[in-house]
């Protein structure tokens, strides 16, 4: 699959050397590339880096990893015509950093991130996913326990969200609990606030659920 | 321990039941005893029932298990006197159904019900636990998977905290992960919005997380 991954922080470069990994043909956008390419963290990857116009108009899939505040603006850049009918995954959490840790939430409760992208582009098909675990454990559930908690998808968009959920189990996620609508990102999105302070509590960010029944 | 249990809710009932099980000397609050004693739910239980203005008078611990939108005011009933230097265990959430399902909470992020509880009784020392799971499993961890799942006690008073966690044992639960500020309720009732949403997709209020780390 044609997978265009949006951010550059450390959930972008985890997704895009590991979907790469499992074989797809992965581009990650930009507002900089050269900039970006001589960074570090990008330097010699070999990943590919393309300007935020440009790298969605093969995709088959787009991954929003910007940071949540940031990501209508970016997607803004990549352009309504380049995510129309696309799967657009949206990993981000809505957090605000700004009064110090814990965060707080810039949307909750009756609206979310997932559903301001989906307004900001309607035609998107966007499905909410990944955004409840830290960017390590996204790409290997394997390292959490026994290998086998829980992670969501929640979208309007059924095909949508099964292609979501076949790129789930690749990365190796077993229990996919799908919730049916984007407003169940609003739930998925609350869940930060408990999951910063276990994340405090614990002193580690490599942990998840178990959704048990 | 003398308990003074505010709420005659399925919560106030299936606590009630289960702590004078184990051996507490339980009461329980409400606006008029008579009336709630010829309900079909309190008929001939066997739990006494008092005025809220006496009811934690000689208490040891006061349970909160009121509608969330109803708790503070059903406390002042009981009145500051009466909470001064006890134990409050807050287990009510602040949820809103005005506008149907899925609920929407009344307080949220910046502040949670458990922290407007204790800004109203200053003295009394609140700690909020069993909130994240439906009346049944609070009191039955047990019937819920291999009954090893989670449950959380937040607090600012260390020995407040203490005391739930022993009565958490009592329950039956084995796995309490306690957070050490009672801001960390905001956490556990923004858990809500996520767990009504999979109530509905399971089809069951019995079910619950485990912490995998």
């Amino acid at each position: 699959m044609k997978i265009a991954i949006i951010g550059t922080g450390i959930v972008g470069r985890t997704l895009a050397l590991a979907l790469q990994g499992a074989g797809h043909d992965v581009v990650v956008g930009t507002r900089d590339p050269e900039e970006t390419g001589k960074r570090e963290a990008w330097s010699g990857l070999g990943v590919p880096l393309r300007p935020l116009g440009t790298v969605a108009a093969d995709a088959d899939l787009v991954v929003n990893a910007t940071n949540g505040q940031a990501s209508v603006a970016a997607l803004g850049e990549v352009g309504s015509a380049d995510l129309a009918g696309k799967v657009v995954l949206d990993v981000a959490n809505p957090l605000d950093f700004s009064q110090g840790f814990p965060p707080t939430l810039t949307v909750k409760d009756t609206d979310s991130l997932a559903e301001q992208i989906q307004r900001a582009f309607p035609e998107a098909r966007v499905v909410k996913s990944l955004n409840t675990v830290t960017a390590s454990v996204m790409v290997a559930p394997g390292t959490v326990g026994d290998g086998d908690t829980t992670i969501f998808a929640a979208g309007d968009d059924v095909a949508a969200r099964q292609q979501v959920v076949g790129l789930l189990r690749e990365l190796g996620w077993r229990d996919v609990v799908e919730l049916d609508g984007l407003h169940n990102a609003r739930g998925l999105e609350m869940w930060m606030p408990l999951w910063v302070r276990l994340m405090g509590a614990l002193g580690t960010a490599e942990f998840n659920i178990k959704l048990v029944r």
